[in-house]
């Protein structure tokens, strides 16, 4: 037996109308005041802050609202935010949005405990845990709401870096994907391939286990059929759950397995290039699938299979045909990519070991240099 | 979306000497002073009780044992646990063994909180919660490591009853198939076909979802290759490491869906003929399947062909192998226990409404009356 572990404490609802439904009973037990952290816009078009407002008064508890968080949120965003929240003297955070959001509520239910160093923020571990944090996800992608990861723009780095801490793991998740059914097409794309990004890199990780095995290729098998037509089908909110079921588990297996190498690639293509996350992780994923599979064969078997697939340039394909024109990037900034990546540990956190060169040759494939 | 919960906050620690390993970190957050609740031998014999006394004295705890839980515990069993734990003025509570003692020890550190009056003990809603819970499982079939149920024999019904809910959760699992090398052939096909009933159970719940499916799927492919010879094969540890995983994942499953008619119809079993649990399970478990073929074939197939078989009649004779000969019971005590169990809510929470004829036919299908 593999020496592992397998923790997932967050409390998952499913189902139409959940945040109206479940909420009132799963933020009564968190306190009198909550902040609630969101971006400028889509929570307030998708009905998601409403609901959460109205949860909220049918217990007659308080709220701050702190909607200002940007896509790849920074340092000093979550700083504020959590200034916020100590001003206010909230009990607790709910956070809706997309991977942004929740990431930066998790950092600011931290912020709001601990006083940190803004340079020390990567580096710290948590000792008077977080305030307690309500994830309602607005994309199907991220499985942030699952997870204890932080990801936040890193400029000491130059790259995007993850808090990772177990009393960063939401108290409770709503999961209901209405919110998603004005979601724009690239959007859904980009998101899907998060997801999609998620579930394969976990199954070659070298955390991986049977559990989570079976929950990636069940996410991955839920996943196909819409990767296949997100190009040109309109969704249903049925559809929209079924995609939001899968990025769920992409969650719940990264939570346990970590991402791999795709995501550590994408990272720089987001901080220099602002290319959205899910979709960096989408140029790569193939050139890396093609990588694995000369190591890893039957791995990459079984994800391509799943996927009713024979061979890996059918997915590159697919994914070409999802993402349209790539972005121009030069072989010497990959090449700097390359290089810094390659000294971050994560670079050898997959089932096969990966040199410079190999993230190199991933990077040059993707991008057709 | 169906409306649905998945919630399983155990944190679960695999590998071996796990005990020994991760049982220090683990322990020394949750008190000064454990009670060890345990039955009166295999812990002793097996190694699990030394390992865990070594992990207490590296972080000089104090423990005291409570080596009294019988198979099948009882509600007076759970009230003299939980006097001592209470007179010991222990702050958290370590359970090795079976499904028996960790059942038991769930009850315990329910007791330990709050002054339960006996005849309300079934019925009781916890309010103050239970003393911190680590499992140590020493079988692989119960899954009550990562479960909130606490089985009980119950004398007002006259059967087996659960004490369930989200307090009774460990706070941890140490699971290290290496307690299991000394298990008799008997009780490892008993559990091993509990188990398999878990698996089984929650994929034809009204309470599945695409998650616990495919947990469920991996398990049973985890089990098939074992269960095939469990008559004739010598396990090594490692095959004990499978197992254990497998019968974990029986436990997630069923922490989430619980189980339904083939738990409903064992535990009189249990109760009136002192069928051993798992063995009950697995005396009812093809004229189930038998039954359930007719209404959710497609369910059905996939249990079947995840096993390598076609028809329910190639399973039926592999448990007939397992098993042996079987106990006797009459048709008037079947029709009695029929009867009784038509009137559980459980007997309805399946994919299938169920008759109290469908649940005689299943009764008499599996004894030949």
């Amino acid at each position: 037996m593999k020496n592992c572990q397998f923790y997932l404490p967050v409390k998952m609802f499913f189902g139409r109308d959940c945040v109206v439904k479940e909420g009132p009973g799963v933020f009564q037990a968190l306190g009198q005041k909550a902040l609630i952290v969101t971006g400028a816009l889509s929570a307030k078009i998708n009905g998601a802050l409403d609901d959460v407002q109205a949860a909220l008064e049918q217990n007659q508890q308080e709220s701050v609202l702190y909607d200002k968080v940007m896509s790849n949120p920074t340092v000093g965003c979550v700083y504020e935010g959590a200034e916020l929240a100590k001003e206010a003297g909230v009990d607790f955070v709910i956070a809706i949005g997309g991977g942004s959001p929740m990431d930066a509520a998790k950092a600011i239910a931290l912020l709001a405990c601990e006083d940190i160093p803004k340079e020390e923020l990567f580096t710290w571990k948590p000792t008077k845990g977080a305030l307690p944090l309500v994830c309602i996800p607005t994309t199907a992608g991220t499985g942030s709401e699952v997870t204890q990861y932080s990801v936040l723009m890193n400029d000491e780095q130059q790259t995007k870096s993850s808090l990772a801490h177990p009393c960063l793991f939401a108290k409770a998740a709503l999961v209901d994907g209405k919110y998603m059914y004005r979601l724009s097409r690239p959007n859904t794309i980009n998101t899907a391939l998060d997801a999609l990004s998620h579930l394969v890199e976990s199954m070659l990780s070298q955390r991986v286990s049977p559990a989570t095995r079976a929950l990636s290729l069940q996410g991955i098998r839920m996943l196909t059929p819409y990767l296949k037509e997100l190009d040109k089908k309109e969704l249903t909110p049925e559809d929209r759950d079924t995609l939001l079921e899968a990025s769920l588990l992409g969650g719940l297996v990264i939570a346990q397995t970590s991402t791999t190498v795709v995501h550590l690639l994408g990272y720089p293509l987001t901080y220099f290039h602002k290319i959205d996350h899910g979709r960096a992780n989408g140029l790569l994923l193939a050139a890396y699938l093609k990588k694995m599979d000369k190591t890893e064969p039957v791995e990459v078997t079984a994800i391509l299979r799943t996927m009713g697939m024979a061979f890996v340039s059918e997915l590159a394909e697919l994914i070409e045909r999802l993402l349209g024109e790539k972005e121009k990037v030069t072989l010497a900034e990959l090449k700097r990519y390359a290089a810094a990546s390659f000294k971050n540990p994560k670079s050898q956190s997959g089932l096969s070991p990966m040199t410079e060169g190999d993230l190199l040759d991933i990077y040059r494939e993707s991008f057709g240099l």
